[in-house]
């Protein structure tokens, strides 16, 4: 990853998720490898795009609130959100956004 | 920049940009530059988020819709988006977006 996602005509949801990293590299690559994988894999899911410099920016797309919610309560998700709020992040935030318009080049 | 931006409660706006840069870097970076600093001076500015790997993606945030019309249609920025489409981007894709909840660490 990260090429740019092919969304369908709006409305639908944006997560974006900015970030700023801990130093502490434990297993983190292979789980953002793994949720990428699952979060894939879920009912609403419409892509991703990601990329991270001094702040790390992950913009997921879907359908509505409700595949949002689930990905969120999924279990392995769940162990994963608790591992980044422990170790591997700083700082975050999470926005949840209702995407009105887009347009493109 | 850039560091993580502290938005007020929502609701509020986000424009996320994504984009593909060509290997046309002429003028690029200055103008990058110029834009962030004109763009923080709007009325409704609420701070910008930015990184680049494979895709870019900038989210800007804004007070309301029409303060994103206003920075969409600046001077200045016309000439910007123009020069983007024609020299420095090969896709792009603008998502207008309305934030409905946040959550930080």
């Amino acid at each position: 990853m990260s090429q740019p996602v092919i969304t369908p005509e709006p409305p639908y949801y944006a997560v974006i998720f900015t970030s700023i990293r801990t130093s502490d590299d434990n297993g983190y690559s292979k789980m953002a490898d793994r949720m990428l994988q699952l979060a894939s894999q879920q009912d609403g899911f419409l892509g991703v795009e990601s990329a991270r410099e001094e702040v790390g920016i992950t913009v997921s797309y879907w359908r509505d609130l409700e595949a949002i919610r689930a990905w969120k309560q999924n279990a392995e998700h769940l162990q994963a959100q608790q591992l980044g709020r422990d170790q591997w992040y700083s700082t975050f935030t999470t926005r949840i956004a209702r995407v009105e318009r887009e347009y493109s080049l």
